[in-house]
């Protein structure tokens, strides 16, 4: 762990309410990401969420431009300092704090962007109860393929229609067939599901043909997002044999607006996770002392669903990033381990994250058995996916004794009706 | 097809040697790239192929900047006014030829770049000799799985390691583990193959959520490339389950420099593959009558290898794109029909193109039987994959009766020794 004056849990900000009890922006968190105001035509440009504010960075003299991409690129001993200067510019010590207040809008006001452009987008597979869950459902006497635990399994994603919290989600159209179906049809997806996963943003990239070593890697990874990788189950299941997820996931990824840097998130670091006596050792590139000992973190995830009969969402799960099989890491050593290059704002996908029990699981997939035992909720009814008008909410946060509470704000999106032609 | 007087085979340019019997670029061509002068210290910027010469796109007031992205954006009708303009420009008819000719460079004397900003890249499996050729490999007796058919299947390839022909690609490193062995190691991969493909570049996009019908799918395509797609067998043969190719492909993909437009193509227009009684029709999204009687291309595909013992390249294969069992259309239309968006600039892969014959397979896998039949070469020397420091050249042309012949330039690349740490 990396702390300095900035993870001090005593340190209060002038921006009265970021010392609220359950703000999610204290002045300990510090995130990132890409705002105007709502109505205004002015150009999208960075600020920092502070309490029930953003801070413009302008007020700091930082011009970002529309995307944070500039700022992931300076790398990580740059963002260290930034969030320094940040810190002490926010700090109920500061002496800025009267020139700082022409700077602030109010969270109520300002209208969120994604918060970096998107080159490439990598998902993995690092839930291993989630991998295990999936692969019961097709294969009851072997879940977990030879190659889980010494690959840390992944697949590139559409990086286009990666959407921002709070964009609606078209059901998609694809083909769909049933097992004993003589021929496939098209038609909307049935089976339409989400997946509780982090996001993790690419800071200073490689150049192609020379990997980022696992010891090097966290230099290379500018902050966290939560990510829903929405799934149509029918689609994926007719279309993935023999080259993996293609138009089941690719309509629609949503992420969360405000990046947690790396920096934020050291006082949550924990232990990779525990690998059992008859577990592989991972190979030494992907193998190191430091990574084992605090390269996890303990990131805590919940999903909540809101049916139109709702007045306020119910909570489906609460997982942990701290069951994820491999680290960060692990996975940028991995993914440049061929000479692939990450360029600054490459988003890497954790993977669906569960936990072992029941009520950590990430997927409505997992939670309902394939559909087979749908939820009863508390509004009375029930489902096995999800209906049109719902709308899940993932949340973020990591809390630890001795520290403060950081939040992750939401990754949000409601479905809407299939187009009708 | 929608044939003008650009595609006049008696059509003659005052670049005298586009009329060379062998020449690639005569003004029937005109295909478009990014360019600048070797060794200037000058801004890359888009330029036309013409003959031995490019010719600034800034003599016709057409200011690109560093990528094509704007051009493709403009959509087919822009493209097709901008291709006559061009046409007339560059004829013996022209009355401009004295003030363009300041704006030629011997191709000789060009430094080509990638000619788009690639968003993302998908690639498809649209080879079915090629597709049948693999799944014997591992499953003798049922090749094609059930759903190739009714599919166009495909996966999302890694958009950042994509790079212009004459970009060394160095062997990548990778876990690696033989049926027999009982854990995997990291090392050099020991299977590097090619795959013969070609690359269609996304013009004018869609927006997310509003899929592109079949009937107007060649209108948000801009043109085509040479695309090798290089492979490592190894590494994929370990990681590809559950979720695809990873890093057996994410090292590098080859793609030529100059992009045919879809203008030029249409003399080349052919039926789409000639689908058996017994193969099932396309469904209706994917079927359009009009897509059926000319929406394939006849695009002749080459693979010459040259090894450091070799003075001159000798060709491994000769294939045709006209055995896609997919067109073009069906390509667009089955990506974005989940309501993916599409954006200038992205690139859709054929996958790799096999006709029937061992002659034409389009990868050293299929060539060499996963290398139990290595090849004998006119040097003496055999291969059963790449070794270091061979060279591979992709060509690729158009020729049919009563039209000019046009070729794609190519896409080359030479294996450099796997890093050494």
């Amino acid at each position: 762990m990396m702390l300095d004056e900035t993870h001090d849990p005593a340190l209060e900000s002038w921006v009265e309410l970021a010392q609220a009890p359950d703000c999610e922006f204290p002045i300990q968190n510090l995130p990132l990401g890409i705002f105007k105001r709502r109505g205004h035509k002015e150009p999208a440009r960075g600020g920092v969420a502070i309490g029930d504010q953003i801070l413009d960075l302008v007020a700091l003299d930082i011009r970002t431009g529309p995307t944070l991409n500039g700022l992931a690129a300076m790398g990580r001993s740059a963002a260290r300092k930034m969030r320094r200067e940040l810190s002490r510019a926010l700090s109920v010590k500061s002496k800025q704090k009267k020139r700082l207040q022409k700077h602030l809008v109010p969270m109520k006001q300002g209208e969120l962007f994604l918060p970096v452009a998107i080159g490439d987008y990598s998902d993995f597979f690092t839930g291993i109860h989630h991998a295990t869950n999936m692969g019961r459902l097709f294969r009851p006497d072997n879940p977990l393929l030879p190659n889980y635990k010494w690959v840390p399994i992944g697949y590139h994603g559409r990086g286009s229609s990666i959407v921002v919290s709070g964009t609606a989600v078209r059901r998609p159209k694809g083909q769909l067939k049933a097992p004993d179906a003589a021929a496939p049809s098209f038609a909307a997806s049935r089976r339409l599901d989400y997946e509780v996963e982090l996001g993790f943003i690419a800071g200073a990239g490689n150049r192609l043909g020379q990997p980022i070593a696992l010891r090097d890697a966290l230099d290379h990874v500018f902050g966290v997002v939560l990510l829903n990788d929405w799934s149509a189950r029918d689609i994926q299941a007719w279309e993935y044999q023999p080259l993996g997820p293609f138009l089941g996931k690719s309509f629609a990824t949503t992420i969360s607006p405000w990046v947690v840097t790396m920096d934020a998130l050291e006082p949550y670091r924990c232990p990779a996770f525990a690998r059992s006596s008859e577990d592989p050792q991972p190979l030494p590139y992907l193998l190191d002392e430091a990574d084992q000992r605090d390269g996890g973190l303990a990131i805590e995830m919940e999903m909540h669903l809101r049916t139109p009969k709702m007045k306020t969402p119910q909570r489906l799960s609460r997982g942990n990033f701290r069951d994820s099989y491999w680290t960060v890491a692990q996975m940028v050593a991995h993914q440049t381990s061929n000479g692939c290059n990450l360029q600054p704002g490459d988003l890497l996908g954790s993977g669906t994250i569960s936990g072992p029990a029941p009520d950590s699981f990430g997927s409505m997939m997992e939670l309902t058995l394939a559909g087979k035992n749908p939820l009863q909720l508390a509004s009375g009814e029930t489902r096995s996916f999800l209906e049109d008008g719902d709308e899940v909410i993932q949340r973020g946060r990591c809390a630890r004794e001795g520290y403060a509470t950081i939040g992750f704000g939401e990754a949000s999106g409601r479905i809407m009706p299939a187009a009708s032609k």
